[in-house]
């Protein structure tokens, strides 16, 4: 008799964003002629860059000739796309990297979904809280999290980032083995410096545990003595894994492509103590389990490190950070606390007079047809906070703030 | 302390291709100036159809404007691409299917080697021998496959497919809870008639196991009396979800596009007996690891269901059967038993004198610089076996079989 994996029925019954769209909908229903300003998925608004475009074009037009036509690229992804992004990723900030220690996939939430695959089920797990629901989600569904109590996982580590720590996560008061790290930050677009970043570098190498580092904001970073790359501080190859994505780099999201490093220093041990090499199992996962990244999405992403492709995502990446200069400035007129939106396209705002999440997202949606994400959905320490991102039009984030000062 | 997951080192050291790929790569070093044809990996050489293209362009326009440009798109993908499937894929063959039953990806492979997830790790496990080992090495990697010995599993079941039984698999003499069944067959090329195929709707019905059914190679049926979707089998939607794939069909294996039906019906067990939608558990975990297929793959990909679409899909699949009749004739001239290859692009060839399949193949690289794949990287049964495709093009075929019938 086919039985399923139970794991799976100590997941939340809906993921986050698929509760915000019920409760939309809902008030279209009530209210059709609303003006709805979306504030709230992380999604980019920009088109792509012409520079993509056309090399995208160019792709297309060669899978349609014999003589150029590609089939099976290598699943790790092809040379000429890995070269660029070792060189102008990593090389300009002095991280040397070969070109199998970059694997190029269809998003970074693949990746990140799929690198706990791994490890031991019985490995411990930190994350920040609040904290991007996939990689809780995911270790849920392979059995690593434990039963659900109060919105935690009972074998999950939470690291609560909050106003009182400044959104520094405390280093945990018990081992872990695999730690989720997210800068710059997905939900409360925080930052770590170097310093604070060396002292989780640190934690892993004391205690044998894995760092996975996601980067997908990395982009963003304005200010000069934020890291850019795990990989800026000393030694921290040998416990760390990058994920990196076009999507809001290059405006990817509708594209998907994405990279991870996994370094070829990175080991984890087995139950004898043999030390393995992460990246060699990478390989074999990708190798068993994916077919590389489409052909015309490889050459498009690689157009992203031309002199045009870095000056025009520059432009889109100022546009949406100039959208949350606009937020921030408005919040504060307004006398409401927000974090973030320097160095990320994210703004966490901390809900006025101790309203819950969900009640201050009811709230905007019924007040000012405002959409955010209620932190409360981001884990615990979530919970009275609230998200909203940079990524909607200039006319629509100026708006957006008209009708909060209008409140 | 980060440990691994231990499953992985029960993997055959390299995947099959890899090894083959390393063989080959050596010889070209010992014989700089042979010209070897590759029979071997089944990767499709005819270009993208033109109307594909022109898809595939306008969408990539669509990408450079504000106004059309799109995101994030439905994890499952998009509603245009599913109606189309279903009106064309099966309302032709008079099986009804809602959109909420097909979910778009970026590859067959991802889908089947995604799908045990959903299942119990204790599930008892039986694929067709030989198989297209990514079957195989995601169950050892989720710890369903017990410990190797003798090129089998423990805990696997294997079902022999070979020229005593005509390559038609028996039902298994126990009780197996997941069934993976590939047709028309990948490496055999051989088919099941509707009779043979509802023989395993019944055994599934009656041990409540779930059939995971690979089409990927529908499009090359030719016969009549050949089920192209096993939902052509009465109340086969209750157990069993079927993946199909426009690599083969369409020529995508480099611009990545498929498709797996969860019919709604489909359901397995919890510990307690409860029963379980599959559909909804694939809908969960495709939310939380995976962010939908490139927007502009999914435009080109519903190209391939209009009537120009259709008449290149077919001229493209003539093409490769008839590579395929050439091969069948020569191999029969020579006095080579050789199957398939009628209703898929696959011929499986008895190696000549009890050869073992890895001899045969350095035989023929050796002495005709012809690239195949020995039988028994496919499984234990696949030894003495050999599978050659029909991918190459004409000429390439022709020639090689020109040298086998000229050693």
């Amino acid at each position: 008799m086919a039985k399923i994996n139970e794991n799976y029925l100590l997941l939340p019954e809906n993921y986050i964003f698929s509760e915000i769209e019920a409760r939309i909908q809902k008030f279209k229903k009530e209210n059709p002629d609303a003006n709805i300003i979306d504030l709230g998925i992380g999604d980019v608004t920009r088109p792509l860059p012409k520079a993509v475009i056309e090399a995208f074009h160019r792709a297309v037009d060669e899978m349609g000739r014999p003589e150029t036509f590609r089939g099976y690229g290598p699943e790790q992804g092809y040379k000429f796309l890995i070269e660029k992004i070792i060189k102008y990723d990593y090389e300009k900030r002095n991280i040397e990297l070969s070109v199998d220690e970059v694997f190029i996939s269809d998003g970074a939430k693949c990746d990140i979904a799929n690198i706990q695959e791994l490890f031991d089920v019985n490995n411990r797990v930190a994350v920040l809280d609040p904290v991007y629901p996939v990689y809780v989600e995911t270790n849920v569904m392979a059995g690593r999290a434990g039963k659900p109590t109060d919105g935690k996982y009972e074998n999950i580590v939470y690291l609560p980032c909050k106003e009182e720590n400044n959104f520094i996560p405390p280093l945990p008061d018990e081992k872990v083995d695999l730690i989720y790290l997210c800068y710059p930050n997905n939900p409360t677009g925080t930052v770590l410096t170097k310093k604070e970043l060396k002292k989780w570098v640190d934690y892993a190498h004391e205690n044998e545990s894995i760092i996975l580092y996601d980067g997908a904001y990395e982009a963003f970073i304005q200010e000069k003595n934020i890291p850019h790359s795990i990989y800026e501080i000393e030694d921290a190859k040998e416990v760390a894994i990058e994920f990196r994505s076009f999507s809001k780099t290059a405006g990817f999201t509708g594209v998907r492509c994405a990279y991870c490093v996994v370094p070829l220093q990175a080991k984890a041990k087995d139950n004898k103590g043999r030390k393995h090499s992460l990246n060699k199992l990478w390989r074999r996962r990708q190798a068993a389990k994916f077919n590389g990244v489409s052909y015309p999405v490889q050459v498009a992403a690689s157009a992203v490190y031309t002199k045009r492709g870095q000056r025009e995502i520059k432009e889109s990446i100022e546009y949406y950070l100039n959208n949350a200069k606009i937020m921030r400035k408005a919040l504060k007129k307004i006398g409401l606390k927000a974090y973030g939106g320097v160095n990320a396209p994210y703004i966490w705002i901390k809900t006025p007079n101790g309203m819950n999440s969900w009640d201050f997202f009811d709230y905007l949606l019924e007040n000012a047809q405002i959409v955010g994400t209620p932190g409360i959905g981001f884990g615990p320490s979530g919970e009275g906070y609230f998200r909203i991102t940079a990524f909607n039009t200039r006319e629509n984030t100026k708006e957006a703030m008209k009708r909060l000062e209008d409140l």
